[in-house]
């Protein structure tokens, strides 16, 4: 049977406070209706001059799986070997190595592509990532927004050369929800503020 | 009274398929629970790194709302005297013009910043907003999602430089909600293919 961990369904507000990012996914199957809501909420995002600039790959076969897990372990060690002291402090506190296991083990692997010709592209497939992620929550699924940096998942996906790679979702059950936590999140004071820089936003909400 | 357009709360898939862009707004004004919501919407998003990468400027103040107007209306002009053929035809077809009302009718313009010094900043800042239009579209409220191309506005609003404007969401009702039409949006098997580029999506869903 299908387990979800919260309630279906749920409304927008509630999605955004149960996100997390999962690092480890069960090997179970999931419900294609979840895979096709989680699709159409890319789909029907908005973008510049509504040229939908995106394209959705959705991977579940074990071998190509294997092999996109493989070469962004492969990518990412070269950037581990450069990557800036703050990277790799944030790395260590965020349990984070060079496996990237979650690329094999989620059942749906969504490869999201941008047509870098269509004006906005990058900005509106971000958003379109945004409502996919808040979709996977709704159906009590996971997700992780990772982005590997290189073209190689481009070319074995047979994806034309006027598309870049934006972000792989793997898609499934996180492993083990009751270690899901939130992570410190800034205060409304940091991130807002009213009528201009540094004017704290509480002011407003509060009066 | 507050009027809705639409069930509160609303769940995120209704929420996904109810979201339109709104290009003229009600001054009527909105409570400020659903502001305090939206921009916890961005707050609470994922980013690279959790480095929370943006800042949420809210703008109710007329004079100020006026004077970003006229930047943007001003800035607009040379962008429309260069356009390209296609995003002309784009925006006729669109009843588009050079005249930007929304920005003094919403009666809440939140501009979007990203600290460009961090990582994944503009891709986090995207994802962020895509949570803000459906957390806004929740409330039965209405955006457009403005993306302006000058640094004249971070500095109208004191805005340290290290801040870039991502856009500019104006919030409030939508003047015309039967107007509201949704735009023809791409079919699954267009936006998407299932393990390798143009292998139709459609045999892994009906399947």
């Amino acid at each position: 049977m299908f387990r979800t961990h919260g309630p279906f369904p749920m409304r927008v507000s509630s999605a955004i406070r149960a996100r997390r990012s999962a690092r480890r996914f069960s090997r179970e199957a999931i419900p294609k209706e979840a895979l096709r809501a989680i699709i159409d909420a890319g789909r029907l995002a908005p973008s510049g001059a509504n040229r939908q600039p995106w394209h959705f790959v959705v991977v579940d076969d074990g071998v190509v799986k294997r092999r996109i897990r493989d070469e962004c372990e492969l990518a990412d060690r070269k950037w581990w070997r450069e990557a800036p002291s703050w990277f790799l402090r944030w790395a260590r506190s965020a349990g984070l190595s060079r496996r990237k296991p979650f690329l094999e083990e989620a059942p749906f692997l969504v490869s999201i592509f941008y047509d870098a010709t269509k004006p906005y592209s990058l900005e509106s497939t971000w958003i379109a990532i945004g409502f996919m992620i808040l979709q996977t929550t709704e159906f009590g699924l996971a997700t992780l927004t990772y982005t590997p940096t290189n073209t190689a998942i481009r070319e074995l996906l047979n994806v034309p050369r006027r598309y870049a790679l934006a972000a792989i979702l793997p898609i499934g059950l996180a492993r083990d929800p009751t270690h899901f936590k939130r992570k410190r999140m800034k205060g409304l004071d940091e991130v807002a503020s009213y009528n201009g820089y540094n004017r704290p936003i509480s002011r407003l909400l509060k009066s």
